[in-house]
């Protein structure tokens, strides 16, 4: 029986004080919603996201999947609903986009007590440190019998730690009878979810609670927010990390994107920022202060500090990149090195050469991006700048403080500098 | 009426082990004595500094405020008594350099207090996570009826939440008869501020208390309580720049300065430190491990990451500054950039304007400083070095690995680098 | 009496997932196994390591002091019992290389336990914040009663704080004997040394307990746990620091190693790395995002921001060195300053001289190392490579862009660059 997640992604996020739509700001350099629907598509057969009017930037992010739009913002029951000619035959579960760190794991474990058969709604519970404001999950018997708001909660329900977390699940069928029957009686003239509780009860159905870990909980409505979560999440990606035999001397200031990818043995300075896209090696090192984002590191490899590597870069085993080095869409061969303060960009080089410190390739002539070739067990000398398009064969050698602006051949050694003079008794 | 605030900044702090003057530390790169002068400038029409006999530094820091020294070190009744010729007729407030981070709102609050009427006397209080050893308030029919030191305090009086913070106010004339009569009868042989509460309550006055947040009370005595009022400091100031629509992802790891200016809708990476005298317009983004101080950033604009900006860097809309770049006291205009390894100093450089990887302006011939003047539009070539004085006009174009020492007309190619020589075979 | 430390570091350290021994991961630069062995070095007269089969690495780690192989892995007290040879007449305390942080002081109390006469054994004790599932130690008039294991402890047991942490001391006869009772009676067959206060007890022998800080007991089984451990031993060295009179504008985000010397009022700012073998004088300043290792820092020097100081860099009085600025294995006048963007290896640069933006020591031509001495007020033109071997005389000056291949007297002015060129209308 195929299932289906609805994530609804229709909120402004006013108290964000963005011009962004709430569920396309990041966390760990994916956005919310992409965080919900990467999870969803593991466990689900298909994946709807309603958005709200005008929202371009969260249809796109929602591709492959498909998006339904909520024209008038009348809640989240309303939401729901624009997506119930896609709800098939089998479970459908509803997330909030701005609850984005519901893990594939809790997802699974609420479609198994949905289909468990004893109870017709499941409901995602959590238990905050702080209850706060969260609405209450009364329980009786084991199945809930009530949701309490907290402004309406009496003193002693106000003790009742598990809270509401906002995600649910039912048949489809049910779903479709519940939402329909939900009204808009209250101040803000809105449908809400959290109504069908009380509508299937009435039909004799039973309640169930599903308890999630409160950090795959965490709602999102403020920039504070946002960064308390990010904070969690960062802190799930550090313990995985190290889980996995990643080597951190201070994992606290380590900053992973949700997707980054880290070999066993691996060895990671402080302060160090990965950005979307990165793969690194086993037994390859990132010292102090690096920024990787959209890059390859081979085993290995020895990177920073203070190396940056852009898109597109993708350092081979052995290699060595320095301190103060840019490298952007450029391929390092094995055991090639550029250790100091250069700037390798749309290049190719090959295994064994050595890029001198302050290379610059200069790939861009005001207007178009060159390439820059250079062959196996080169040595470019210091303060080199190599004007592309070029093309430096193996085993050449180029002087240091040279500008080129040709080909040089395999074994070749090229110069481009002016002569010594000097000047006695000038200095003055 | 005429309010004055009187800050004691006299003490030597032995314990921070320092050549400086306590009051001369920073907190948020700004001194702890200037922390309570701008507060108190906002709030008091006049604000006197009572410093030690030798400070000049502190002297400096109270300008344009007067200062009055206390020669001899007798307590701090004894140094609030040395400004009360300028106590006026108004209210008077006294507060200590050692506790720097007093709100203008506190301080609006203690006057509001003071000028009630049914209180001739009102405390700065607080209530610290842990009292540990301060002074507590033992309150009767909501007026403080006794300051009890904790060495006196029976365990029941220690049990007592709300502590003395230091700071107080009174009318000018009350607070001149209570300093006078406050006597040195302790094993110091000191006179003491807080006596003044004994002294107002034996007239038959009352003393009221004004409690203000813990973290404006913090004190700081010696570096591990600097560092603490630091941290907290920080976190006021982390909070207020989420509130105010500022995105960032790691905002624990961004340190601002007291003054620190950013518009709505900036995004700020990890790792990124604000010095004194920043402000950065709507929609900029500052990316990781970028260091600002000094500087202004035009909306739109594009720093980092490692990107330092020094005082007097001008950074025009949508320019763009990137890694291992310095700017020093020079203008980028609109849409300019500079993105790789280059150092930009006492420079002015025209929109449009492409500054290639490696370019350094040769500011400084040993003697002088001297500036570089670059046009709208030029495109300089990478490895280029610019010896200044030097212009370069409109629409220019600089080919890369110069070394230019003359000026460059508008829409001028300018060269200044060797031919490249090629010796085949000579690779050894 | 000559006392001896035996350090089991025998142990493979599975829950690592490391191919390095568990022994040689380091917490702040420092092997674990020399963490002892320094501390050791400093109480005993005789260290001896316990490895197991294998392990050439810890081996090398030990030295100078003696090591004896376990070669079979049959638990605690066999591998204490295999340096039985070494135990001398005097005291003898063992202690484990995954406990790693015992301070100097804690091993003398320990000592001093054991001398004064009353008890036999003494074991090293903690109170954990959380006594999770460490073996409780029951006390009775002052003295140990019984070890009981977590897993056989009664509730009432589990809710003693005070637990076994695993060192412990008494004389070296007996300690042999009790040694050659402990029987491998147990599911894992393995002699543990923990029984040998039963053994003592059965003797009439008084066991002893000598609490240390948990912060020195803390165990590492995991890299997570080598992280919390980094993490404390960390703010250790900080409060160490700012107890000693170093300003931290954040100490938190400030890493330093075991070895790290600074000054009083040095002044560090955020972001800052100290590697092993660091000494900073008084007065010095480090800026945010710098990275030390190996280097020497004289009085009144300014280092960074975003400064590389590698191994034999030597950094005279009020020197400075700037931004993207490494240096390595070289020396720095009094005075002297590289202060943007520079690469400086294998160098004697002398006092007075300034190095301009852009600086490049060519010190390798890709077979060797060759350096570069430059004298005393020496004026080196920005974006210069000076090739090595080369000297450059007190008070020359080197044009700006200059590549310079031979040696430059004093006084002299040296050039190495091509003419400008200017081709109007040709810039398109």
């Amino acid at each position: 029986m195929e299932n289906t997640a609805v994530i609804i992604a229709a909120g402004l996020g006013t108290r964000m004080k963005s011009s962004l739509a709430k569920a396309a700001h990041k966390l760990a350099g994916r956005e919310m919603l992409r965080h919900l629907t990467i999870a969803a598509e593991e466990v689900f057969a298909r994946v709807v996201v309603v958005v709200g009017p005008d929202m371009p930037a969260l249809e796109a992010l929602a591709a492959p999947h498909g998006v339904v739009v909520q024209a008038e913002r009348l809640g989240t029951a309303h939401a729901a609903r624009q997506a119930e000619e896609q709800f098939g035959e089998g479970l459908v579960a509803v997330f909030y986009a701005d609850n984005p760190l519901v893990s594939p794991a809790t997802m699974r474990s609420l479609l198994a007590r949905a289909q468990a058969g004893d109870a017709g709604l499941v409901l995602l519970a959590m238990t905050p440190p702080d209850a706060g404001k969260y609405g209450r999950l009364v329980m009786e018997h084991g199945y809930v019998s009530r949701i309490v708001e907290y402004a309406d909660a009496t003193p002693e329900e106000r003790r009742i730690a598990l809270c509401n977390a906002g995600g649910l699940a039912g048949k489809a069928a049910d779903m479709r009878r519940w939402l329909a029957a939900v009204k808009a009686e209250n101040t803000k003239g809105e449908y809400y979810l959290t109504d069908i509780a009380a509508i299937a009860q009435a039909e004799g159905v039973k309640v169930a609670a599903l308890e999630a870990p409160y950090a795959e909980c965490l709602g999102i409505n403020s920039r504070a927010e946002l960064a308390a979560a990010e904070a969690a999440l960062q802190t799930r990606l550090r313990e995985a990390a190290l889980e996995a035999g990643v080597s951190m001397l201070a994992p606290e200031t380590v900053f992973f994107s949700a997707d980054t990818l880290l070999g066993a043995d691996v060895i990671v300075g402080p302060y160090v920022v990965f950005g979307p896209g990165v793969t690194v090696e086993s037994g390859a090192e990132i010292k102090a202060f690096s920024h990787l984002e959209g890059c390859f590191v081979a085993a290995g490899a020895l990177i920073g500090p203070y190396a940056r590597l852009r898109p597109g870069a993708n350092i081979g085993p052995g290699a060595h990149v320095g301190n103060f080095v840019e490298i952007k869409a450029a391929t390092l061969g094995a055991g090639a090195k550029a250790n100091h303060l250069s700037y390798i960009g749309d290049a190719e080089i090959g295994p064994g050469t050595n890029i001198g410190a302050g290379t610059i390739t200069c790939n861009y002539d005001g207007k178009a991006k060159h390439k820059t070739k250079i062959g196996a067990k080169v040595f470019i000398g210091s303060n080199t700048a190599l004007v592309a398009p070029i093309t430096v064969g193996d085993g050449a050698l180029v002087a240091a403080g040279s500008t080129l602006t040709g080909d040089v051949a395999p074994n070749t050694l090229a110069l481009g500098r002016a002569r010594q003079v000097n000047k006695p008794k000038r200095a003055t």
